[in-house]
């Protein structure tokens, strides 16, 4: 599975990718969109260092469609990473052409990674379900189902954002506790959701599955993605259906897709703890069971107003691990077509919140502040149960291993604005 | 709010829409996409009578674009309907131009309406709510959150087709009844639901609630919508994040989008029944109150192989009204953006299945056989519980009263293929 553009030693012409802690080396090759303007259209880029290689001008593309990137065949994407990798390395003939196709990622607006079309929201973080289920159902935290259905649902797309856009605070309905009548309020329990985006790549028909040893060449890559919350709706609003209004005001996304090559180093075995069931044959196979997890770390930082005006980057709430996930990204993609459901290229299949087994390895501040009953202390004499307004939620994650370079996901940032005022809606 | 448009005399140089008993007379005109062969691009066109006319060769576009139409501010829109009639009328100065912009609708291949970004579906169908809430939840049938709060969810967008296409029937994992594992297996409980899409024209900004006295302005129109869906999948997977696999393998809308201009004569109060709670405020207006509801009285029709063979259109399963949705769409629209979510041109909002009162008027086969206890006898001596390979189930509506000119939606039409074999999975 490990080629040349793994290797450890190779280094870019691009000085800033051969920093030791860079997330986006030449083992890299994250894919993203970037604009210099609003007035200009998209255009396809691939992170180096800091620097955002602009595809069209660097000869490699003759459009602005990520879409049609997404639909190659592995081959070909295999490909164009060997291309990247050979034209990027220290030494190659391509720099001096390439070098006027680089652009300083902090001169650009990064986008979203392409349209989405469908947005699904898995639950794979069992972490996460068993602490939430007690939660919304102390006697029946996690449900029979859980350990044989990789339980998703189905997002919205059209709210989808990338990285450093606002959040504005929802209105909605709650009941607060004793209450008879619902009220429409600003969110009180306002919380985000610590999960990966997996981008889909070539798409299946409709009606036609994808068997598990083929999942894995339908998908692009993995982002971050922050599943914003809130927490008085959901509770009011999600029986029985599911939440709705509690999650559709705003989703995040970091702007760099990083591909399963780029992570092969960090591929684990997929299994099972003692006692669980092994999953049905549809969703179990060899190369799943060998190699089918991700070493992924996870972190959660946060920057209050009071932290940004002291000059501090944030505090890191929590870090948990992927491979802490019940499902594997093969067999999301494998259960979510078993029905015929047609993927497209650009769809995104959260993987649900992605906490770890420790009570502080929680991925959202429902978890940490046990339901809003334990305030989170910060290092600077702050506490929080829910957010506030003007706190700002940096999603990171990171893979390293020696004997590999470290692969970085980027940020996936966003910033809580005030409610709008309850009159213009009554 | 009744013109001209909505005069019951005018009749149209297109002679089939003056039939009394035709979908499409000159008081309709809804809008659809229609192609002359498979290698062409989707064109707009309007029905009247069994023809369609190309808006395009019409000279009234200049573009391809269903999205561009829908997101015509209202009185653009009104407009384009006030030149619809008049160049349709009889007697129409432009008939000589446009006779050659018609073309019979049984020539061409009748699309989408457009590409549907977001797909929502709602609940409003209090009935339904009830009978199939007494099925899933003996004890706890409409959940105390129901009279309150619209619920909804989201769909899955990329599997809506247009009426005719073939629905495979999908495989999933059930329990069955007594067993501790589940299996995967084709659905031996599929079903229809009878329902009614909303066709969003104009969005609203990410952010930025829509009013309740604006809420129609954002309704391009309605068409049916049957919610395909796999009962016993559903059991199994529904908890705790709502319906997934049960449902996204397909949904199937009529092609025809009749506007809320083109039902204004069926406008009628939208009232509580006594008891029930009022809405809130952000629910509440005085012309939803006074005319949100619509009368259209909506059927479905099953064709099994064997009627089908023996030359029978079809059997009448079921009759219910949208009256008897606990909400109006314009309830619908504001309760989806008050926390901000922007709707875009071409989103769907699907009513949720629309029984009457009566325990025959079961918008769905799940709640006309009592949850598959009580077989459906038809008139050719056959029964179904659930839909079997090769039926064909076809959803029709209508409005009419005295003094207005009888609307009609169209068919939404679908017919079952048998599943694949589970080898391919395994």
């Amino acid at each position: 599975m490990l080629d040349a553009t793994h290797d450890l030693e190779t280094q870019s012409w691009v000085a800033s990718a051969n920093a030791p802690d860079c997330d986006f080396p030449i083992q890299n090759l994250p894919f993203g969109r970037f604009r210099r303007s609003p007035a200009e259209p998209w255009q396809i880029g691939v992170a180096i260092g800091d620097q955002v290689l602009d595809l069209h001008a660097a000869g490699l593309i003759d459009h602005f469609d990520m879409h049609r990137l997404m639909a190659m065949p592995v081959a070909a994407r295999r490909a164009l990473r060997k291309t990247l990798w050979e034209g990027l390395k220290a030494g190659s003939a391509l720099q001096p052409l390439w070098q006027a196709a680089l652009l300083p990622q902090n001169t650009v607006e990064l986008g979203l990674p392409c349209e989405v079309g469908d947005y699904t929201d898995f639950y794979t973080g069992i972490h996460h379900a068993t602490t939430v289920g007690k939660l919304f159902r102390p006697d029946n935290p996690l449900l029979p189902n859980y350990k044989w259905v990789p339980i998703g649902y189905h997002g919205r797309a059209s709210s989808i954002g990338t990285s450093g856009h606002s959040v504005r605070r929802p209105c909605g309905q709650t009941l607060k506790p004793g209450a008879e009548i619902p009220a429409l309020t600003a969110t009180q329990r306002l919380d985000y959701e610590l999960e990966l985006a997996i981008w889909v790549g070539q798409g299946n028909a409709l009606g036609e599955p994808v068997p598990l040893d083929e999942a894995e060449d339908h998908v692009w890559g993995v982002s971050l993605l922050n599943d914003w919350s809130a927490r008085d709706f959901q509770a009011w609003e999600y029986q029985p259906l599911g939440p709705f209004l509690a999650k559709n005001f705003a989703t995040t996304t970091s702007p760099w897709v990083v591909s399963l090559d780029a992570l092969a180093p960090f591929r684990a075995p997929f299994t099972r703890p003692e006692g669980d069931p092994q999953p049905l044959p549809y969703l179990d196979g060899a190369h799943n069971r060998a190699a089918g997890a991700f070493d992924v770390v996870l972190e959660v930082w946060l920057q209050t107003p009071a932290m940004a005006a002291a000059g501090h980057a944030g505090h890191l709430l929590s870090s948990s691990n992927f491979l802490d996930a019940y499902w594997t990204l093969a067999q999301l993609v494998t259960h979510h077509t078993v029905n015929g459901c047609n993927l497209r290229p650009g769809d995104v299949l959260g993987t649900g919140t992605l906490s770890g087994p420790a009570p502080e390895q929680g991925g959202s501040m429902l978890e940490l502040s046990a339901g809003g009953k334990q305030p989170i202390s910060l290092p600077n004499g702050e506490t929080r149960t829910f957010l506030q307004d003007g706190d700002t939620v940096i999603l990171k994650a990171h893979a390293q291993r020696a004997g590999a370079r470290r692969i970085g996901l980027g940020e996936c940032r966003g910033t809580i604005v005030p409610a709008r005022t309850l009159a213009t809606l009554d």
